[in-house]
């Protein structure tokens, strides 16, 4: 046995379960959380307990929350005029940091891959389509990944929405801010060079 | 507001004071916690709270423990003649683990650091050296790490021991497995030649 308590070996087996988190860094973590205040431990504990309690989704965007409507959708300060389209919670976290999008979201369950499964009933595309017919936005921003599944979605959406007064767009792609053109492959600089701009 | 729920983004911020996990491992960490089966994330919230309440120290050899004493204290399987000392829990696991080791262990807590106010009273050497007075092994190893405050730890034990009927070795230093010569410095070396063996 390698561990000289059952209830720590327990615990590194948890930690060893999650991405990305190895036996080494399973074990460093476990002793660390001994060793630690135990508040910080046992906050810890506390907030993954909370979140799975009360933690559900936002009837109106999707997106994670444990009140109706979100934080986010319920923000007065918002532009109600805009929707951005997101494959996943985490992509709403990425964009707020950037402080550049002012908007409401709506959060799909992931793009189309048929093969796996995922048609426009299983990501949840209908709720998206009768949440644009019904508000009044201006403006929706497909923000869907860059990927073959993200653009066949974003296509996809685009023509349910065919027909209906509201500007759908598409965030640009092309080459990421601070790389170098040689890394690139040609879909990536083909993107850069359609989406050009004036200086 | 980054998150559309607070008490996922409390999670994250639990996740994100734990040490080598950043912000975005963190954030990963938190949604995926969040979508696991409801099992995954209780029983690593569980285990933490259980190891909180109820792992303590054996009051044999200072390992981590939730019985007494440990569960390698009272392994008849062990060889009682032989006792390695070692600074820290983690030393026994990474020692457990070669499976060349079957005697019993004896935790410091830490190793002598006089700048940081960790003497021999702090880093429990008096507990030692009445456990090796007490019990009969004959031989104490001593595996404090290859660090100034390593050695100097070792140093003391053996003149803490001497005139005491046992020997008291030392693991040995030198080149680890699998490395390249050329990439260590002038002290490896030196020990490696010192503690040279007929092939």
């Amino acid at each position: 046995m390698l561990y000289s308590s059952q209830h720590l070996e327990t615990l590194i087996g948890c930690l060893a379960r999650l991405p990305g988190i190895g036996v080494k860094t399973a074990q460093r973590l476990g002793f660390h959380l001994l060793r630690v205040p135990d508040e910080n431990a046992r906050d810890l504990a506390n907030a993954i307990l909370r979140v799975r309690d009360e933690v559900g989704t936002c009837l109106t965007c999707g997106n994670v929350s444990e009140t109706q409507p979100c934080y986010i959708c319920r923000d007065d300060k918002r532009d109600l005029s805009l929707l951005c389209v997101v494959e996943q919670p985490g992509d709403v976290v990425v964009l707020e940091r950037t402080g550049a999008f002012k908007g409401l979201y709506h959060v799909l369950r992931g793009s189309l891959s048929p093969l796996d499964g995922a048609g426009p009933e299983e990501i949840g595309l209908q709720a998206l389509i009768d949440r644009v017919r019904k508000e009044r936005f201006q403006e929706v921003v497909v923000a869907t990944n860059p990927t073959p599944q993200g653009e066949a979605t974003a296509h996809l959406i685009r023509s349910l929405l065919e027909g209906h007064p509201v500007q759908v767009t598409r965030i640009a792609r092309g080459v990421p801010m601070g790389s170098d053109l040689e890394l690139f492959d040609q879909a990536t600089l083909t993107r850069s060079l359609e989406g050009r701009k004036e200086l």
